[in-house]
């Protein structure tokens, strides 16, 4: 991103701090640091601390041995650094001065936070998402780039993977998840990292992998991704271990068909939970309600899981450029699951997969 | 760990917190949490809370998707799931009713905090480190085994990886990196990361390593460590490709002086802010005191960097079973810099090594 972008950002969040009458934000090393300033920061005990007053220049608290790597992306923020012998939090406050209107980026510590409010009284403190969210949300040409060409290069993995593996069976679910992130960064995603869930486990949404050990009548559930100048993809691909049963392929379609009934209702003006509701009402109406045990998607960017949130009671309009998950699933306890995930983004028009690998179901050995 | 080791720290946290006048402790997923409970939960956006009260049963707000895999490993704590569209700050502050003392992990995403704060009045809000510190700071015999075998199979990587590397020069930072972190993984050692500075680049302390290719000539600075049961080895090793200059030669034997300066000055009842200053004012008095730009240690267990902290006006006083690193270092804008670093433990008598691999300057090519 250029300069001008950050500049452009800086100041359009400026803006939305004067008309909500907020004084300052705080950022910690987060996403929204990194949208807003280019600057990469270093998660830790060392405090690390963006302020961004309504009106005039921002200026950062940076521990000092970390200064060095936080100047080559910088210039447009005033860096204050500090030494491991001094306290960063007297710093910060100062440098925060008699500000009654504070929102804090999410992901600061909380550690953070109460030494602050130990030290300024008489603050209103909120929460630093409203703020971002209203920037970060809708994608531009740039980011939307950087979001097509991660999710292209996922489904070139998953087609590979699809023809490569070779025997899965006899392997571990670990195992079995190495060979596809191998196969996505020899593609040129960057970091890619992912879950899987074999048999039982898949039932589980979040079931992350372990020694497990693939064997035939298993079903599989792979989630993963990986970046692109920052940029996340994150795909969903269930497939089987040899011939599945009658449930199985019967369930694969439900989802398949939830997937494809959210992509439907995307259109800019529609209600976000509306999307939740177009997989859920489907899968309900098919039996299976009580086993959709999550939401049906979230936004994507630069994390993995950002605004907007595709859930019930989620009033929010769609916007053209929300970029989000499409990711319906039925998990039966102690049996299997499936998942279907792809990535939408919002048009004027309607919908755009940016992930075109087929949903087929794909019988592996 | 055994459930009888959880039960106990459960109850020796409940009792500092009756001893201090504290309600109730809240943590999301951290090292405090697994440390106390047994549980590795998943940091994202959804709530993960337990709420430990002074008196009586912990419970846990937990993501209903994520709930099975926290009952594995649990049985201690009541679950209370919640699902996607419910809002789990309205049950948190349910749960912790009229609590008027809380201390809150270091960890947890300040804007959980701040709904928390939003929902419950009158409370006094203050940092759980103190509490769990005092618990995790000084390890017992089994943690100390694993931390043990964790920078045995470090050390073993390292002399593996001098004797094999082969030609660096020509590589980048990252694949010279990348040679050293595969052979952690196949010596044993789970989960191996680190970083690498490189020339210039080792001058900056926490360099993460990019595409810059080495060459004769160039110091380098190798930061890594891996996990065995969830125990963390930190090892720093800085070698020198080609003949290295009379100045590094230097420098190299001042850090190498202050790391041994800081290990002899390991003894129970000496203020940690000791082991700093052994180390600097050597370093300053050698004339280098100006390049020597972070604290001498910290703490190491379940997180690379937690409690006790090395560092000028901690006063605490070393005890027995407190596990650290020893890292002195110089950095030479511009040109090279060096650091030494090993894990050390506090025993009755003095301090151990945990790392053992030589501190031979290594001429690689």
């Amino acid at each position: 991103m250029s300069d001008t972008t950050y500049r452009r950002r800086l100041e359009t969040a400026q803006s939305v701090l004067r008309e909500r009458g907020i004084d300052q934000l705080l950022l910690g090393p987060s996403a929204d640091l990194t949208y807003l300033t280019g600057i990469h920061a270093h998660v830790s005990e060392r405090l690390n601390l963006l302020i961004l007053p309504a009106e005039g220049e921002p200026s950062m608290v940076v521990p000092g041995l970390e200064a060095p790597l936080i100047h080559d992306g910088s210039g447009r923020v005033t860096l204050h650094a500090w030494g491991d012998a001094d306290v960063p939090a007297d710093l910060a406050a100062s440098l925060i001065g008699d500000a009654k209107s504070i929102a804090v980026g999410n992901k600061l510590w909380a550690s953070f936070l109460i030494r602050l409010q130990d030290r300024l009284t008489g603050v209103n403190w909120t929460e630093g998402d409203p703020v971002l969210r209203d920037l970060r949300m809708c994608k531009d040409a740039e980011e939307i780039a950087a979001l097509d060409e991660a999710a292209r290069l996922t489904d070139e993995a998953w087609m590979l993977f699809v023809q490569q593996s070779g025997t899965l069976a006899g392997l571990t679910e670990l195992q079995a998840l190495s060979k596809l992130i191998s196969i996505s960064e020899e593609v040129g995603l960057y970091k890619p990292s992912g879950i899987i869930g074999t048999g039982p486990n898949s039932a589980s949404p979040h079931h992350g992998g372990n020694e497990r050990v693939l064997q035939e009548g298993d079903a599989l559930v792979f989630d993963w991704g990986g970046q692109i100048d920052g940029y996340y993809s994150d795909v969903t691909r269930s497939a089987h271990l040899g011939e599945p049963g009658e449930e199985y392929r019967k369930v694969y379609g439900i989802v398949n068909d939830a997937n494809q009934a959210t992509f439907e209702a995307v259109k800019p003006g529609v209600a976000l939970q509306e999307l939740d509701r177009a997989a859920r009402n489907l899968i309900t109406e098919a039996g299976y309600g009580e086993y959709f045990v999550h939401r049906v998607g979230h936004g994507l960017g630069l994390e993995i899981h950002e605004e907007p949130f595709l859930v019930e009671g989620n009033t929010l309009p769609l916007q053209v450029g929300m970029v989000f998950s499409d990711e319906p699933g039925i998990y039966m306890p102690g049996k299997f699951g499936v998942r279907i995930e792809d990535s939408v983004v919002c048009e004027a028009e309607g919908g755009r997969r940016l992930n075109l690998s087929t949903h087929e179901l794909f019988i592996l050995a």
